[in-house]
């Protein structure tokens, strides 16, 4: 039920190959999930797309299953439910154990639950919490 | 602009402020937030949301940095401004860097921009994806 | 921190002028909040948009305390600030309670949190709630 | 598509099973439905998720029609199809009438539309809004 | 998994049909899509529904063109796949160009992107954005 | 109410400063606005989120003024005030009328609805747009 067509390798523009060896070299697979195969009728979003996650999933200071984590989060308060399935398959796939999972989920409904609460009584921002941010 | 009176200490049912107590014990502070204070006037409802970041956050599989982490990118994702601040002062109390924040910041952005590439391109979730599920 | 200048009665055009003269009669009440002043720019907006709560909050098979309530639900999960406070003080002036306004948060509160938890599991929809829809 | 496996009744650790047996007791029905069947692999969430229909869902202050609509008004603003389709069926079981359905949905949408429109224009909250929360 | 059926023609009340004669007349097709048939039984609904699109995409200031790019641009934002599809549809009947879908697929996931960071840093407007408005 | 200090010119690292500078020769003006002072702590997001409006708002099929409209119906509907503001400014600065503000705001309103109404009543997608996409 998508808009677009996804391309297969066959139907790719020079430029979107481009990167889709890159995809391939960074991940180290050979495997290309369906998100790229849509963005690749427009090579250009395609690579600026590519761009954000080659960077900023690359090692950094957070554990690379933390980051996937939050990714996972993200995209649960969206609704996203292609993004929910992939990066959960990820998180797995970077070590995420069953227990860590069901904190995320608690933590993810908490969250859902108190942001609401807070939103509908209007609360203040404490002082304490400001001066923090003013460090 | 909160749309019920924020309760001080003195102002709470016995009710409420046993609840409040267990927060200050739990937390080994004597502050309680705004939040409690606009909930504490419905002492079932203040009890019942305590009882999960109590449960929630506690020590468990996640450090608890990586908890508030979590806690902070929904709050981002659902635009609750009282919960960004509270929680991102709670994420630096627990030890977030500055680098981690960044990195935090960067997902929470490409997540949203990916997930709404995804939604308007309505992209089906990879057979790869769905497989790993069903282990 | 308005996008528009919000008009005063003395600034309206004849258009904007008859809405708010039907605003006032429908509402028995001389009073016309800053919502309809920062669309009476645009007449036609300003005319279309009256004519939803004029038909949707007149009397009809829901308890008008009810219709206010579940608008409130909507203006939380949107985090709409002056809708909330708006809609909230409507509640009340239509005989919502301390302890309805308690439940109504709850179940606002309970709904965010159960709604995300199926979202980030993908939980199928179970065959009696499809049965039941389509009798 | 869940993200993961939903559990039959002989697949729940003792734990799940006691929260199983209190939602068939307190429910008056032995249908658990697929949410408590995914949430069942982590019997805490799925102990600490159940308390809370029970204790707000239980008979109070407002009709139990009214609060499966609160509910369903919740989820459609949060996009969740599962909680949509569940909590109308609930609705439709308590009693809610296509009149009354009609009402929920008009409400609904007018509501989404006015939130949209009110946060595009930046209103600011008018002092008799405030004035009221005051009290 | 509609929570309604969808009606036929045949199905129609005196008072939905008039409403589909009139988008029929309007649109200048026979073609009636599934929300007018979910929409239909409630005529009341159905017909200030319908107002809207009647009275807001008819030729004004905007290109039609861009008109439903904005509308498939909100669409986007509140996950509404249906919305996404049948609008992605329209904008392409009304001649939008792959090189245009692609400029706005771009854009609506920056916004998102830029959209979460502004307020996961809680930025405050710039004084330069606000002289604007009070022109 | 920032959870980071808003950088002046005279505090920025020097990749920060060459950002900015690239900022202003492609605006063409020496105003930066505070987005970019809150991210300049983190020279290397603040790089990369630039690298996007940099390429996407650049000439290219869309009309200036119609690309801002579109950043500002995602803003809407992701209820970011901050983002609201500058590209509603932006807009007019590109040309936008009050005309076409008003269509806009229109547009936003009723997709808002629709989509609402849609998600409610789980509406199927028609064969007809599933087929135009497929072209």
């Amino acid at each position: 039920m998508a808009t677009v067509k996804l391309l297969s390798d066959d139907e790719l523009s020079l430029e979107a190959r481009a990167v889709f060896d890159d995809i391939r070299k960074v991940r180290k697979s050979d495997f290309v999930n369906n998100f790229w195969r849509a963005l690749a009728h427009d090579p250009k979003t395609l690579r600026r797309t590519w761009e954000s996650p080659k960077e900023v999933m690359a090692p950094g200071a957070l554990d690379p299953k933390v980051k996937e984590m939050l990714y996972v989060a993200v995209s649960i308060a969206h609704g996203c439910s292609y993004c929910i399935h992939s990066h959960t398959a990820a998180a797995r796939a970077k070590g995420m154990t069953e227990a860590e999972y069901g904190e995320l989920l608690a933590i993810v409904g908490m969250a859902s639950e108190t942001n609401r609460l807070v939103t509908a009584l209007g609360v203040p921002v404490d002082q304490a919490f400001l001066a923090d941010a003013a460090d």
